[in-house]
């Protein structure tokens, strides 16, 4: 029987894996890698290839969760997944580790760096005021779910912080038309009174832009590049207000 | 003026730093480390010092939140302070960064695995469940502190998983002793009835360990060694259910 790894990228290009990651890459037979729970800095995936020695195929999600063809290859060799992140927060991915054991395949995982502390990291809040995450559904027509804004409504009126991740399609969701959103269904609910924002832009990366203010102020201000994040700030310990001042429009 | 650069080693040893962490290692002046947030696999340091041809000193507590040592050398000089896990989750190390930052000190994060993510995902429980996490304090004389299990059961009754992590001062906190700590509280309480935890020891390492079960079943069983960290899962999906019934006793 062979072996499945799945390989954390971490957050931001092809030097976010780890050491251990690296190592796994070159030991491997083949390489898999996925693109649609997270997206890596454009080339970050042939980067890695020119690091690793090796041809590394890009999977759709459909290949991803049919599971077949990363199994199948797993059942005689040793097959790494490259996962945007930290590899086990979707849950795609538990499923297809669930899958690879009950058919006996050995399964490894290599962790990495996670969009959700370096989001509370880089603002500068507590860990252990963090509240539920949520992700912010892109609007269609017909479809304008808004569980998540209940998720932060809840969240905030317990003084806990709100990491609002954005909804990644064909595209990822712009930070202007999460706030429209948000006020949106703010305006009919009613549940957020006064709040501020933190837009966060390419977290890690060298083009990282951390932004703070009143959602009306932030959307005539310019916010950097997807991909971006929300975070909803809680009640603030005179030391997370201090550390988010440096971000104040 | 220099630069402070906060490298996260990640979880278990030195081969979770992340390939761009280790660059940076190599292109410092001079290195700090320090191992009360968290700790890492005995040698992992010295095995750093190795890959990054220089010394690393591991300053104390007291050393870190004096922050005179670290700011004076990174004046003048590329300063690296290596921190386990992913570097901004301790409220220390966002003081000292604000604190450089005050003086015209350019800083640098470079982050890495934590233990917060990497639990979720090795229980194979979803993010989107996770309430505030929580550090279960050592008891000690007269010091017997349960705020942590107010979070625990708040969470409980809202059906978020509760991430509770033990203390760490000379030792780690032992996962029996934090559960014999858990019924006590609950024995006066009485918030949480019925319920089961998951114990993970060194997670992220080959010697990864995870118990699943009633807190009696937990106490009469071998639950691998330290650092521990406890999982109470809230209402479970039928996915989360099945992979947790892989760590079942």
């Amino acid at each position: 029987m062979g072996t499945l790894i799945f390989i954390g990228m971490g957050i931001w290009n092809e030097n976010d894996i780890s050491v251990r990651g690296l190592k796994e890459l070159v030991d491997s037979d083949v390489i898999f890698a996925e693109q649609y729970t997270g997206r890596m800095q454009e080339g970050s995936i042939e980067r890695l290839e020119d690091a690793a020695g090796k041809k590394i195929t890009v999977l759709s999600r459909e290949e991803v969760e049919e599971e077949k063809t990363i199994l199948k290859e797993a059942e005689s060799k040793r097959v790494a997944l490259l996962v945007p992140g930290d590899p086990l927060i979707s849950t795609t991915h538990i499923s297809l580790k669930l899958s690879a054991e009950k058919k006996g395949i050995e399964t490894v995982v290599v962790h990495s760096s996670s969009i959700l502390t370096a989001a509370i990291g880089e603002c500068g809040l507590q860990v252990y005021k963090l509240g539920k995450p949520c992700t912010l559904a892109m609007w269609g027509k017909g479809f304008e779910p808004t569980s998540s804004y209940d998720v932060i409504a809840d969240n905030f009126g317990r003084g806990l912080h709100s990491v609002v991740f954005l909804d990644l399609k064909d595209r990822c969701m712009d930070a202007k038309e999460a706030i429209e959103q948000l006020l949106k269904i703010e305006s009919e609910r009613h549940r957020l009174g006064e709040f501020k924002l933190v837009v966060l832009s390419r977290v890690g990366s060298g083009e990282q832009k951390i932004t703070y203010g009143r959602p009306d102020e932030l959307l005539k201000t310019s916010l950097g590049k997807p991909p971006f994040l929300l975070v909803l700030p809680g009640k603030l310990h005179f030391m997370e207000e201090e550390a988010l001042q440096r971000f104040e429009i």
